[in-house]
């Protein structure tokens, strides 16, 4: 069996897409929704718990984009970096949950202001990556990402989503 | 922080859709691609340790369709039973990974074969009790699954993902 014994700071869950596309900003009475999206490439969604801090984020940073997840035609698997392909970033609290009885629960989640200044950081440092990637400028890949604290309106399509989970 | 110290049967990502579709068989020379596809509801990502068991299957299936995680209008949280909403189970081994280095690992796997007959179990056990919920069976909700080995191809559509994550 699989075993867990360390503390986490932070759930990731990772999906591979040929395309997503994501709401940032809802539509009101005088404005329409608005919505970014990203072509191949990888979704994270992400959940910080109570006692993380920004020391986290360099090392999260490089494990999600240099981890060989993203498969090419001859079956060999390479990073998103190398790819090279899009970064679609998702704040997903209900990551978080435990379940107790038949509710879920969000005790470990960390606070929001720390939680938006962490996502706002990791996104940033993920931004930094791929602009100082030869490959991912050249083929003009970019990351895109959610709003922290909304609703996050997601239409995905994969050739598999192939989902991984990384708990730092 | 979160802790987690049991060790793990089962890992089970939960997604709520507005509309799911999963290729089921690839498209051959003579035959066009199968897809199944579901309406409002959730989609069960799965992935079976080494160890696991039959017994953990009634638990499993008890916990998912009745853990409140469906937002009504009202904004009140039922059950997938409770909304009544569609069932799609994806067999997901990536979900077993460990990174290790900048590689994933699956050591934690359950063999291909009990993982299927589990599986298939765990399918037939949701079909069940949608099939014995007189408010699913008058709405024609039910279950809907890939197939176990294959590539999972899919298309998703959501009001937000709310993920969720949850080991057994």
């Amino acid at each position: 069996m699989a075993e867990k014994t360390a503390p986490v700071s932070a759930r990731v869950v990772l999906q591979q897409c040929l395309h997503a596309k994501l709401q940032v900003k809802p539509a009101e009475v005088d404005s329409d929704a608005e919505w970014v999206e990203i072509q191949r490439g990888m979704v994270i969604y992400i959940c910080f718990f109570k006692g993380a801090t920004e020391g986290i984020i360099p090392k999260m940073v490089g494990a999600l984009l240099n981890v060989k997840l993203c498969e090419l035609d001859s079956g060999k698997y390479v990073s998103v970096l190398d790819l090279p392909g899009h970064v679609l970033v998702v704040p997903q609290a209900t990551l978080g949950g435990r379940a107790k009885g038949k509710s879920m629960q969000y005790h470990g989640n960390i606070d929001k202001e720390d939680g938006k200044r962490l996502y706002e950081l990791l996104v940033s440092r993920c931004e930094q990556q791929l602009s100082s990637s030869g490959a991912c400028v050249e083929a003009g890949v970019a990351v895109q990402h959610g709003t922290y604290g909304n609703r996050q309106v997601l239409k995905l399509d994969t050739n598999g989503p192939f989902t991984h989970l990384m708990d730092f």
